[in-house]
């Protein structure tokens, strides 16, 4: 089932959204995987995780000028790590990072992670969005990133203004003041017996686009022209697109690689201007192990990943 | 001044320590870069932070398998962004990302990092060994992080069993059971008006040698055989040596990744067997802006940089 954007003509929003409410959205990230949120309504930020089956084989493709991060660098292909035991996904900027230590002691209390002859050593990514907002700075910490671990569930996934997109705002293309609110979503597409499953954190500089072209979600500027977000976002960037691509397939560590890429196509086809040097967008891919003796068709899988994680984006605005 | 490593025959560790003590040891890392220490006697581990000056250019090379670490992805050449805040080194492996924490919070407190519209947002990458024990894990956490940087001081820095070098060992080529005590250490290396400063955290797989060949500090094993460190490694290495290399020279963060490889020769010259498939070994370069109008011989401060690194390699073993 591909969730697709929009019908509507440009600009008739309760048109959009009685069309994407029409569509029924998922209500699971993708069997196996776990999900779960803390979301600070007070601070207006959160984090999110997801708990992948064991013997996942996850890497990643980063676009732009990433965000901050913690264990990307053992996703990549140079490295001989394939399994980890949660992705992290939080508001707070840099220091959301923190939330990742919550999720490290969750784990190594229940024996999830690496065997190691002193300790069990769990292997948590994790990647930020910056959600910070002046006099209102509580970035989430380990005990939020405890607590999404215990909320943690594979059914009922909550998305919209959740988790880690609790803060998210998209439309800052013609200046932050701009913004409309991002959000959280759920993706999924399938065919000729493939599925693909994708969770999206929508906090892009661009507008969310529907597959037709019209903005669903995006700057609010009468007459907007491309300014950028803000001269003091040179430096650091402060706009995010995160994904994480989920699925079943026995798939070596290349392979997977190549899915998170073709997720990040997703933001591409979703989000208008996407990845902007004031962007830093991570994708994730982790694929579950398959008992299935029926072969892959990697070619599939990848259009489905783009077509996914389009949906989360898209799905994450019109909730 | 380049610290050279020993000058007696292999196996007499004595004359070895003679040798090195006649050997001025550096007392910083460099002019201007503060280094500080957490030392937890108990547990057997620890952290060291290093406190670049402002407007740095910072990258890193990492080789083998890499270790745990936070904020890498910020430092390789596709991304913008080239001043760090901190860099930190510990103990506690995956866990110790957690003294991270600590460094930012003390360095938000203090108005250092990038300016948001928002908040201050320090960048502070890190890296770690794995130096845990089984029964007495007790990782640096963000009360480490922040000791070490209240510690941290330019002159008088301390060197061997302390901070991250604290739980190092060395020589678990033929077996961990066999392993020597490991440690952190100072080096420095100048030529022709260049000079570069090193700080190293040794905690190989191989041997420290010196630059004739001879064995400084390695396996105890008597007929010693590779047989690998243990078979429960093949998946999470745990075994790294993390470098610093700091200088002061005007340089884009091309050169300075590049310099951060040849630090990462002064592993390949230093330790024996290096880089091996369970070794996770991260070199970061630092170079602070320099206001001199001499031009810049980055062929002689690569060289500089793989002797630095070598001499602090040594100097961590002969302390």
């Amino acid at each position: 089932m591909v969730v697709d954007g929009c019908h509507t003509i440009i600009g008739d929003r309760s048109a959009i959204n009685q069309a994407i409410a029409d569509n029924r959205r998922p209500r699971r990230l993708f069997a196996g995987f776990k999900v779960g949120h803390f979301t600070d309504e007070n601070a207006g930020t959160g984090c999110t995780v997801v708990l992948p089956p064991p013997g996942n084989v996850t890497s990643c493709d980063v676009r732009g000028s990433s965000p901050s991060s913690r264990e990307l660098e053992l996703l990549h292909l140079d490295r001989r790590l394939e399994e980890v035991h949660a992705v992290l996904l939080t508001g707070g900027s840099a220091f959301g990072l923190a939330a990742a230590d919550g999720v490290m002691t969750w784990l190594a209390e229940r024996g999830v992670g690496y065997r190691t002859a002193a300790a069990v050593v769990p292997i948590v990514p994790a990647a930020v969005i910056f959600d910070l907002r002046a006099g209102r700075a509580s970035p989430p910490g380990a005990v939020a990133g405890r607590a999404a671990c215990e909320a943690a569930t594979e059914e009922d996934v909550a998305t919209g203004l959740v988790g880690a997109g609790r803060g998210a705002t998209v439309g800052k293309w013609a200046g932050r003041q701009h913004a409309t609110e991002g959000g959280l979503g759920l993706g999924n597409a399938e065919s000729g017996g493939h599925q693909v499953g994708a969770l999206a954190v929508v906090n892009p500089v661009g507008d969310v686009i529907s597959s037709e072209g019209a903005v669903i979600a995006g700057t609010t500027a009468a007459r907007p022209s491309f300014t950028g977000p803000g001269s003091e976002e040179v430096e650091l960037p402060a706009n995010t697109v995160l994904a994480v691509v989920a699925t079943t397939a026995s798939l070596d560590k290349r392979a997977v690689r190549w899915l998170a890429a073709r997720g990040s196509d997703g933001v591409t086809v979703s989000v208008r201007p996407a990845h902007t040097r004031y962007d830093g967008d991570v994708t994730f891919a982790c694929a579950a192990p398959s008992r299935a003796d029926s072969p892959v068709d990697l070619d599939v899988l990848g259009r489905l990943a783009t077509e996914a994680v389009a949906s989360a984006i898209r799905q994450a605005i019109t909730r």
